[in-house]
Formats: structure tokens, sequence, C-alpha cells
């Protein structure tokens, strides 16, 4: 426990250097001063640190990331794995196991990050350039590196995303352990950056994007200009090659990459989306470091054309499977939604971002349907199968070829898992986020967060069963009284807002009220950039009461979405429902769900880790195959939530449920 | 009567000059040497002569194709239609309308055409140059056609292809009437094509190929080598330019323009299909006439990829609507087929000349499929409808958005129409070929072909009621008794085999014996290459009855065909049927065809100018949009011949019918 407050003393002293220069407005409590004791959350991050953080460094091993690395230190061998950024997968490992460390000491898992972090160390080339790929044997690299240093990074090296993993994951180490071993690492690498690109130096645009927000919080370390600068370098570099390419090939044009134009220049969210997030995200930072008003004016058009014409109702994003990328507007297709794990992950970092640039609650109401959605569908309860894609329908009848079915413990390309395990133990950083005395509740989240206001200690305690019920509590804990604006979010789902409301809206509003009571009293109060804003002298044990309606809400879609006409979503709080085969006589896609169908809904806490099911009578089609006849029935459907798909076998899914039918299409395969 | 008989004196010497130098072994019986007088075709070939040539003519000039030309003259004003390639319509108007005047003169007709002829003649330069998207506006050209003459002509120009289509237009005139004054102004700009394109001259391969094609024309009409080497130049040029994109774009990587190798490398039927059948159909003019036995290789590995990968059981080719191409091998979907009509009219172009070469009546199989079914199905029985896709399934549940569901008199791109119109009235020259005393008979179309068989006169009656009946008589008429190997084909559907029988089989074989009877009694005989072979002293009125099996047939598909699997198509004789919405409660889609359905079959001469329909008791899937309940009930469904669908209005069709349903799908919009 000691150890733990030290910790907290580091973070907050390099937190309070930075928040003289320019930053974001608005600062997160960061993930070391919030403890969670809730249900949904702390058992998954038990989860991944039982699991999925031993299983990703077992995974790291067996398939030969590790050996990669040592053999790179030797000059000798031959790479063994598929991908230059192989070597991320142990980067990420290590930040989440990190996370996991600052609020969980475990001296075995100490001990074997810095074996890692020494086997790391071993294969930087004296310079300080890090890349097993081309270390091993620099005459014959992997074939994406290219036959010299940076050659290839503008298509498909990742020599530079493997620096910014490596930034990502050594700044967490720092942060919660306090060591410097893998730190050091990371800025004997970004010095090589610094010496080698910049406006007389190479110019390049970073392949995969990530370097430029592992710099941005190299930076906030050291507070040495040159990386901050750099990341922006990085960032300008994009778009400034021609590209006369005016076909549809995303390679050959440039979206992939988002290289097509000048990112000051960008208005859509196009092309990789896990490459977009991280682009993204990164102009966020430098625009809140720099004050660049024309990075901002293009973070927010591409924000709002993401969350208007290109999310999916669970909150994923990348509908196409052809580049992992973007569709059209308007393109969000059911059978072939590709929706990569890290894609969803990229829209948390990038939302948070945001947020904390403008203090809008629509960002955190976006993040939250991300989380409690389509990112944990990724990893399946057992804490060690994965999604890499998400679907949004599995059918027997239809499918896109790609789709997955069923999950997996790891993937050739296996940066979902690594993701998901840096991402859940970071959690608890979401939950609060603080601009003086204007303090945010964004996640509901039981559990406490510490906080340092005027210098003095605040606790806030919170007490609920979210998601489940909407009946939430908080207990504000001065040391002493002290004035304060206590911002809690009124998420849009409970004003009547589907989330992202341009695309999806609810086919009936609630009836419910939302109450703020204060010490048990009803308060008037109002609601400011999405936040109820309760602003008194806090006393010791002052407790707020507000209760969020918990209909079972009918999402429609915007008529734009060809796939979704005449369908309907199933929504309760910030959960998206689906209905799978296991739950509903072997099939799914047969079900029609009419207007105005009453649901019932029930806790099961036995059930896929205890959720809120919905039931309703609705009607089934099917098909009698010996008779050849297709006839409809009555039958009561049951849906889980849609994060909780696949944990019991394979078979049909759906989130989207016909309201009424007009035809129906023979299948015969 | 004198002129016609005139001009086949012509025709005859000219074809008897060339039949000394290399060429295809087997000759054509020409289409000025048959008299039609069936019920089917002859129909066609007189609707086409009294709607669609006129029609075409009026289409010309209301939409300001003959204006273009008329501004082409006198260097003034802007080019007033869309494409510059809108001259090649009024070229193949005017082909169909010369084989229309050989055979029903006309002398309104006749003046008419020699009008235009005049207009054309005004609009071509001194040089011979004739393009009036250029001629018009010299510094302000249309954009496609390049700021200079040939720059663009290897992409989208089409100098060289409206350079084709006048030399096919103007050999067809010449043929036909006797008159030069069209093959006059071809041959000054052929002329001109062989002083500007050569080995040490102009290189280019042409972006839409018939050049080659029209140049041999021009060649067996002057016998000048010139033509013919020019036409070897220009295929030759194909895929030298090295194309490194590797990428599935059609467009950059050549395979659109079949210029992505040379083309004696190449082995697939690749890119926009209509550009392929001209390519091919012009590699075999010269393979013919040259014996380059590397084209040889090339067209018969083509041919074979075609008809066991890539064609549609109604003899349709060219599945993919984005550059109206091939697909890959076994890409046949059902509802976003293209099947372009020009590209089954270049099919039959192609499919003949393979036959003249090798004399093998598998490609008179493929010609007889395509022209009974996809290729007709492009005009409507009215002559003035068209389409210029062809659909395999039509649904009001899904569909194709580019997909075609009416017919339309005409297009911007207005290829197909003006195709058709030169395609029917040259009928009669598909009927019968001969190699010395060698005779074809590969059509079975009622009417007389008058032969020269060494030097003496031989008169073909074909009796029948083809399509709808097998029962074929043939009286061969010598002037005087003569010795003559009769090669009737047995079509390949008739012994069982589907067309193309590797991608298509059928279900069960038919009972029924094939039985030929020369004056009234059975004869043995053997099948060579797909010919009854009939060798004997043949006299006066000597009478061969053939009867075919009528049975009607269930297709089945090659497993490779994914859109097929566990459906069955239905054929009877060379005829492939299909369901359309009008004689089927107003739906197709929902038509289950279980295995061992029996069907009755009905001529019905009132409907759709005569037809023999197929009746069978089925089951059908319907949905009561109002109670939200889906059954199977029996029916009676009603089976038109493909070519006859949407003469009716618009509505369901569909040629593939579920014999077994294993799920449906619901569709809500």
């Amino acid at each position: 426990m000691m150890k733990k407050i030290c910790l907290l003393v580091i973070t907050c002293s390099w937190l309070s250097v930075n928040a003289q220069k320019q930053d974001y407005p608005i600062q997160p409590v960061p993930f070391t001063s919030v403890k969670l004791t809730d249900h949904f959350w702390t058992s998954r991050i038990e989860t991944n640190r039982t699991v999925t953080i031993p299983a990703s460094f077992a995974r790291c091993d067996s398939t030969g990331r590790i050996k990669n690395f040592v053999m790179a230190a030797e000059h000798k061998g031959k790479f063994c794995t598929t991908y230059p950024f192989d070597d991320t997968d142990i980067y990420k490992t290590i930040e989440g196991a990190s996370y996991s460390l600052a609020v969980h000491p475990d001296a075995k898992l100490s001990a074997y990050i810095d074996s890692l972090i020494t086997i790391v160390g071993k294969a930087q080339e004296p310079d300080g350039y890090l890349y097993t790929a081309r270390s091993i044997d620099p005459v014959h690299p992997q074939s994406w590196a290219g036959p010299e240093r940076w050659i290839n990074e503008s298509k498909m090296s990742h020599e530079l995303y493997n620096c910014g993993h490596m930034y990502e994951a050594a700044a967490a180490h720092f942060m919660a352990t306090g060591k410097r071993n893998f730190l050091n690492i990371a800025l004997k690498n970004a010095d090589l950056l610094v010496r080698t690109f910049g406006p007389s130096k190479k110019h390049v645009a970073p392949g995969h994007e990530i370097v430029e927000m592992g710099l941005v919080r190299l930076y906030r370390i050291t507070g040495k200009a040159d990386y901050l600068n750099l990341a922006k370098f990085f960032i300008d570099q994009r778009g400034i090659k021609k590209y006369n390419d005016k076909s549809k090939n995303v390679y050959e044009n440039g979206t992939y990459f988002q290289d097509n134009e000048p990112v000051i220049a960008q208005d859509e969210a196009e092309g990789h989306a896990v490459r977009a997030m991280y682009l993204y995200s990164g102009m966020t930072d430098v625009a809140a470091l720099t004050g660049d008003t024309a990075y901002l004016k293009a973070i927010d058009r591409i924000w709002n054309n993401m969350v208007t014409k290109k999310m999916y109702v669970q909150g994923s994003i990348g509908a196409v499977g052809d580049g992992e990328r973007f569709g059209e507007n308007y393109e969000l297709p059911n059978t072939s939604a590709y929706n990569e794990t890290c894609a969803a992950i990229g829209s948390v970092f990038w939302n948070q971002r945001m947020f904390l640039l403008h203090g809008d609650s629509k960002y955190i109401d976006v993040m939250e349907k991300t989380l409690y959605n389509g990112l944990i569908s990724g990893v399946g309860l057992d804490g060690k199968s994965f999604f890499y894609t998400n679907a949004m329908q599995v059918s027997d009848s239809f499918n896109h070829p790609d789709l997955e079915r069923g999950r997996s413990g790891w993937f050739i390309c296996s940066c979902c898992p690594t993701n998901v395990a840096r991402l859940i133990p970071s959690i608890p950083g979401y939950v609060y986020a603080q601009n003086g005395s204007d303090v945010y509740v964004n996640l509901f989240i039981s559990g406490t967060g510490n906080l340092k206001v005027n210098n003095k200690d605040l606790k806030i305690t919170q007490q609920n069963n979210y998601p489940w019920d909407g009946g939430l509590a908080f207990i504000i804990n001065p040391s002493s009284a002290m004035d304060l604006n206590l911002r809690i979010r009124i998420p849009g789902w409970a004003q009547n807002q589907a989330i992202p409301s341009t695309l999806y809206s609810y086919e009936q509003s609630s009836a419910q009220k939302i109450e703020i009571k204060v010490n048990g009293k009803a308060i008037d109060y109002q609601i400011k950039n999405g936040y109820a804003v309760i602003s008194k002298k806090w006393k010791k044990n002052d407790k707020v009461e507000l209760t969020l309606p918990m209909d079972v809400q009918r999402v429609v879609a915007n008529t734009s979405l060809a796939d979704d006409i005449g369908k309907v979503a199933l929504q309760r709080g910030p959960v998206m429902y689906c209905a799978e085969w296991k739950d509903n006589d072997g099939k799914a896609s047969n079900i029609i769900v009419p207007k105005n169908t009453v649901f019932t809904t029930a806790y099961e806490p036995a059930l896929l880790n205890g959720v809120t099911v919905l039931k309703a009578n609705v009607k089934s089609v099917n098909v009698d195959e010996g008779a050849q006849t297709v006839s409809t029935e009555n039958k009561t459907m049951t849906a889980i939530p849609y994060y909780s798909w696949a944990n019991r076998g394979k078979g049909e899914m759906t989130v989207w449920f016909p309201e009424q039918v007009k035809y129906v299409e023979l299948i015969t395969k």
C-alpha cells in the first residue's frame, strides 16, 4: 500500500508541472487515483489481470514474439513471426500489466516485466533504433520492413508504429511503477527519431499512426519540446505528397493511410479505422498542447462526420473489411460489418480526448456506448478468447465470408487481444475528470475516486448497480467543507436520445423523469453541456441521488441506413441488446419484433457473469425442411446484452430485428 | 428479284477469290443466299425491318447523332451527344438496314441510307480521318477524345472503335447493295490508318477493339494485305506496355482493356466483355487468315475458360457491372448479373468464327444458346424496347441497384439497340456452312439455303417448328445427283448435355432416342465433331428427318456456382425458361420447385408472339403483410421462355428456382 501512495505522488507532481503549460482545460483523474469496487468492471479487470495478461505474455512467448527480441540482440536468426509490428504485442501487454501492478502489486509479475524490459533493451541498437524485423538480420529484413530503415515507413513497415506503442507502454510503466528502465529505452529511441526526422531532416507520414500520441506522452513526462514538435511534424506530413489517383483504390489514393490530403483539410473519418482513431487522438493531443485552431476545426469536422454518418448503433466503427476501414457515409451494413475491436479502443482514446478539450458530455456518451457494447464484445467472458471483428448479424443463411462466428485465443495479426489487455485495466482513469473546482463524473461505476481540489482532498464514492439499475448514489467527501461544482453526466440515452442521436432515435420517449436528490431532497438543476451541475459548499458525506430511466427502448435508424430500414434495435440504459441462437431455439434471424411489443426484464445472476435479459412474446418464421413448408409461430424471445454474445458456442445473432416483414428470400444452402 | 441475284454473284465471286488464300477451312453460306420462312426468326427480322431500324434512325436523328456529322462537315458547333462513339450508332443501323435491303428491297430506305452516307462522307477530313467528336471543334474536342488525334486511343477516345464499326457497316452495305459509296469512305479511312500506325509508325493498343475485325472485312473485299497486317499489328500491341499495378483495379492494371499482357499469353476471358468478344473475334479472323498458331492456342484457351467458368446458363457473359466485365472464375451472381446485350452479340460473332476454324458443333451449341436466350432477351417483342443488361433474377425484396427491371427505348450509351438492329437481319448467315462437299446445317430454321457444291446448285429446305417441336425435316435438292457429306448438328442439349456442359448438367437424362430417317427409313449414323454425318449420292427431293427429344430438362449448376446451389433451371430444347410475376400471382421469387416436379407443356399462340409454356404444381411462400404471417401454399406455376420476359410490364423474374429451402431471410423494405 505504501508503494501505491508513493506512485500517486509521482503522478500528481508530473501533472502539476504540466498544468501550467497550455493543455487540455480538463484533466482526467488518473487510473491510479480511482479504486473500483463494482461487479461489472472490477470482475473484468480481475479477469484481465489473472487471465488475459498471463495469456498474452504466454502467447507472446509461444508464438516467437519474445524470441524475435532475443535474436535481434544477437543479430542472428530469422524473424520468426508474421508481421513487423508483432513487437508491439509485448509492449501492449507490459502496458496492461503496468496498469494492473499499480492497483494490485505482484512481485512475480513485476520481476517478469523487468526481465522482458531487459530483453527489449538488449534488442535496441546503439543509436536507439528498436525494430526486431530489421535488427535480427539487416541484410534480409522482414519483407514489409523495406531494405533500409524508414524507406517503407509511409506504407507498411510499421517502424514508427512500434515506437509509438513502446512510448505508450514505457510511459504507463513509469507512471505505474516509478521505474525508469523501460522509459529510458523509449527516450533513447525517441531521441533517435528527433535526430532523424524533421523539417531539414527526413520527411515521412507514419504508415500507421500512434507515434504521435506516444511522443506526446513522453513530452508530458519529460517536458522536452522536441517530442511535441516531432509529433506535430509527423502529423503535418500527411497528404503532402500529391496523390493523383482519384480511383477508389484506398491504398493507392492514400485514404487508407489518412494520407490523401493534409490533415487540416480533412473532414471525413476515412481509411483504416484504427489508424484513423490514433491519428485523430494524436491531433487532439497536439491541438490541446499547442492551441492549433486548424487542427481543432479538422477534428471537430471529422468527429461530426463519424458520429453522424459512420457509427454503428452499438458504438462500433470501421464498417468495411477490405482495408479494415470506414465505409462511405451511411455505409453501415449488418451482415458484413467489420468493426475491429482495436478501432473501438481507439474511439475511446479519441472521445476521451475530445471531452477533455471541449467539456461536452456528447463525447462521453459515445465513449460509454463503445465501452459497454462494441468494445467489450471483443473479449470473451473467459478473458482469453477474442473477436478481431465485431459482427452485427450472424446468420446461418448468409454472411460475409470474412466474418467471425466464434472467438479465437489469438490471431496471426494479434493487435486486438493485447489492445484489450491494456485498455481494460485503464478503465478507472475514465471515470472522473476535473478542471479546478469543476469535478466531472463521467462513468457510473461503484468505487471511490481520490481527487485534489484546491489542494484539499476530495473523495467521491459511487454506489450503484450500473448498468443494470438506474438508481445512482454519490457520496461526496471533502476533507473539509469545500465549494465545488459537481458535474454529473446525464447520459443522452436517458434524455430520450439514442446515441449517436443523428443516426438513431427512440421509437417512443420514456415517460420517466430524471430526478436528482441531495441529501434526500429533490433539487432543481440545470443541464450544461450534458452535465447536471450542482454547485454548493459540500460537506462530509453529502449524498447525491440520481435516478435514470431504465425503459427498454426501441431504437430505429435514420432512413439513410439501408440495412436497418423497417428494423428495430433494443436498448436498456447504456446497454445494447442482441438475440442469440442459444436462448432462441437455435436461431435469431427468424424473429419478428412488431411495433408495441412489450418487454419484460429480469436480472439473471448466473447467466453470462450476471446480465439483465429482455423477454417478449414475438413471432418467428420457421422452415420445416422435411415438409418444405414455411410458417409463422408465436414464441418468447430472449435478448441478451450485445457484449455478452458468443460466449456459449457458435450460432446466429442479430442486433436489428424486423418490425414488419414485407418479403422473404428463400435460401437454399 | 433480279437485283438480288446480281448481288449474290458479286458476293460469291469475292468469296471464290479469297478461297484460294489461307482462310477459315469452313465458309459460312452468306445471309444473301438463305431465305427464311419460319415464324420464330422471320417475325423478328420483319419487326427489325419495320420497327427497329426506323426507330434507330429516328433516334439517331432526334438525339443529335446525325447532327454531329453535319457539324463535323462544317467544323462548327458543339458535339451534342454524350460519347465519342455515338457515331457508331449510325454505322450500325446502316449495317442492319443493308442486310435488310438485301432480302427486302426498299427504294425509300435505300435512298435514306445513301443520304446518310453522303452526310457521313462530308464529315470525313481530307486525309480520311472521320470522328465527329474532334472534327466539329478540334480545339475543344469532346473530353474523352483527347487534345490530339490518337493520344487517348489506348484508353477511352474510341477513335479506332468508330473506324471498325464503319468498316463493318461499309462492308455489309457493299455486300448487300453492290454500291461503293460507303466502302470508299471506309477505304480512305483505312488507308489513313495504314499510313499512321505500324512498326515504324505510331503504336497503339486500340482502347475498344473492333477495328481488327473491320480491317479483316476490308481485306477480304480488297485483297489488300496492308489491312490484314494492320489488324494483326493492332492485336499485337496489347499488353506490350508493362503494367506494374497488380491491384484489382481493372482499369489501371489493363484487364478492362485486355491490355494486361500480350494476347498470345492470355488465357482467361477478362475485362470488358464486349471489348473481349471483339478482340477474340478479330484474333480468330487473323489466325484463320495467317495460320498464326500462337493466336490459335490463345483463343482456344480463352474460349475454354469462358465456357467452363464464366457463362450463365442462358448463354450470357460479362457478369460484373463495374467495368461491364467478366467476373472471376465461377463468379456468376444472379441478383447482380450484368450481361450486356452487346456481349451476347459479340459471343455469337466469336463462336461462329471458332466453328469456322475448328468445325466442331460445340461452338454452335454455345451460339445457339446465346441466340435463343440471352441475346434476344435484349430486345422487346415490339422491336423498340431494349435491355442493355440482362438480369438473371429480379426480385422485389432485393436487387442490384444498377439492374434494369424494365426495357428502354434508347440509352445514353445506346450501343445495344443498334447492335441488335444489325445482328437480327444477319441471322440467315448463321444457318449453313460449307467446306467443299461437306455441308453443315447449324441452325434449325425453316426456309431454303442456296448453295454451290462443286459448281452445282444445291438447295436445302428446312421444314420444322423449331424451337418448339423436335421434329425436323430437311429436303435436299441438288440440281442433279451429287455426292455430299451432309453434316447435321446434333445439339449437345439433345444429347443430355446442358450447355455449357462443364458448368451445368441435367438432373435426369432424357429417355428419348435421337432418330434419323432418310426418305422415311431409319439409318445408322455416326456423330463426328457433334454432327450426324450422312454421306451419300443425293438426289432431288431426298428427305432427311431428325427427331430431337423435347423433354423439360431440370438443369443444375456446378457446385462452384455459389448462387445456384440447391436450385434448378428449366430448359426445353434450346430454350431456357423463367418465371415472371405476370403469370404467377405477382411474384416469382417465392416459388419452390421440388425435385421430381412434373411439368406439362403447351404452345400458346396468342401469348408473347407464340411460346410454349411450362406448367407445374409447386409450392410458394407468401407473406401476409397485414397479419405478419408467412406460409407455404400449393400453386400452379407457369414458366415462359427467358427471352420473352419483361414484355408485359415490370415485376419479379427468376431463372433459377429453389429446389429445397433451408432458410428464409426476412426482408423489411
